[in-house]
């Protein structure tokens, strides 16, 4: 096998009370990558279509990671990548991560699987803060292992593959709107009152009980993040009426995808995801605010070969 | 039935890097109870052995929260109480918790079980309360739903009874010095980094996965408190030598019990909890710090009938 075809998805991080460790997997959205052994050494980025990304290996997300992984490698040949982006750079569901996932896990199959997901994790990583100025994995982890995924610690990298309830369905709004990396960054507090922390863990471990457990009630009751939505929330508009709209649609919960703009709302049940679309649509319909909905069921198996 | 006696356990709360929220309950140290119906209307305690506790039912921890559910039912006869104290006040492993839960556990059963174990616990919050001067669960849960417990919330209470892995065993060390609850509870800040909080609930939602998965590896990984310890351990003599200790002789994890004097381990299996029982006993032997240690297997069951 010379050459592979990927779907490598779209992801939500900074799952609501478990912000910077919980992220879940996407279905409906994604990109598609070839990787392709060829003769000259090296990695080399061929094709590019959807967005505007460089071909320069080193100044490429896809690229970044590729080498992270054949620099620990001495083959005499080399790969050549083609980009097939359809998630947008800057939307908050994990677009970097998904060209830094796909390069490697492409690779990883094509030479027969040297390197287990964490370790690809960790090839993505570089790859990831290229894009994101810093070295984190909640969106890589689902991406890779699919479903649900807690980033336990970076140092040393520690994912947990949590267990995803069958017939949840996401609903993600991305309003087109540019929120800026060092602001959603500058805007959180350094400090947070432990009253608050504590309500934040009981929420995560309640959400990671709810997983097991299968309870989609309790899913709802632990989705909440009472640290730092209060502060990104104001950064997105009409955060609070899709919130709102989502809740009553009958969404389980809702949070920021990411560090936003999107805004997820976990439902049981397609038929709910999609009253829930509905819902939110109709939020953004009375501004002028161009947006884009996605419904998606979690997504358990993560980046995929494609026939 | 008119008669019962009971076995009341003693619990470890705020579980490392579950502060406030996760709790797990022993099964080698407990209160014993009798509980009596008699004619004469109310609570009454007839019998206290052990330490010296109250008589006067509205200054009793056991007879507030029998109050509190005799309270809520119109009945034509009262209940008598005796109390024989094993657990000593202060140690900080659920003394007040057993006496609230052993009178409404013991009630409820001669009443033929009208409520679940979610409302005895808060009449048993009552209780708790006159003891600790504020409401909370966390020796409660355990005490009555046995093995861990988390608290999701008090209001409304909400408590999650997770699984336990067979096999897990803790050694508690009770160092008998006086902390004064004023001094353990203005140690604590008001306010914590982000990144602690984030780097605590990340623990503890990789303790809820390990709990679920039998993953003893990941327990001791997760059981870690970068937020309390650093403040509270100062008020226990010597208590980085014993974690030390204990950590060397294989222990899986140690923290502070409830708000301390306490230290608890937790090993995998009897055997290495003993030598983790030696090599913490030899810590204080060497000063002149009079302890005592005991050996427990998680107890799963929670207070229970005797015979």
């Amino acid at each position: 096998m010379n050459e592979i075809k990927i779907f490598s998805p779209a992801t939500v991080a900074n799952v609501a009370c478990g912000f910077d460790v919980l992220g879940f997997c996407l279905d409906s959205v994604g990109d598609h990558m070839v990787i392709r052994k060829v003769e000259k050494k090296g990695i080399h980025i061929s094709h590019i279509e959807g967005f505007d990304l460089p071909y320069e290996t080193e100044l490429n997300v896809a690229g970044v990671s590729a080498l992270a992984m054949y620099n620990t490698l001495d083959l005499d040949f080399g790969f050549e990548i083609e980009i097939y982006k359809k998630i947008k750079p800057g939307s908050g569901i994990g677009s970097s991560a998904a060209s830094a996932v796909g390069s490697v896990f492409g690779m990883n199959e094509l030479l027969g699987r040297p390197f287990n997901k964490t370790q690809l994790t960790a090839f993505a990583i570089q790859g990831e803060a290229l894009a994101s100025k810093c070295e984190h994995a909640d969106n890589l982890a689902p991406a890779l292992f699919g479903g649900f995924t807690l980033v336990k610690s970076i140092s040393p990298l520690k994912i947990l593959d949590l267990p995803s309830p069958d017939g949840l369905y996401a609903t993600i709004i991305h309003p087109q709107i540019e929120i800026k990396t060092s602001e959603s960054r500058a805007i959180l507090p350094t400090e947070v009152p432990l009253n608050k922390a504590i309500e934040q863990w009981a929420n995560l471990g309640s959400l990671v009980h709810a997983l097991h457990t299968n309870d989609f009630e309790l899913i709802g009751d632990a989705l909440n993040d009472v640290i730092i939505e209060p502060y990104r929330s104001q950064l997105i508009p009409e955060f609070k009426l899709v919130k709102e709209a989502a809740l009553q649609a009958g969404a389980l919960g809702v949070g920021i995808s990411g560090s936003g703009p999107s805004i997820f709302s976990l439902s049981q049940g397609l038929d709910t995801a999609n009253t829930v679309k509905e819902a939110i649509a109709s939020v953004y319909k009375n501004t002028e605010i161009v947006f884009e909905i996605h419904v998606s069921k979690i997504n358990t198996q993560g980046v995929k070969i494609l026939k």
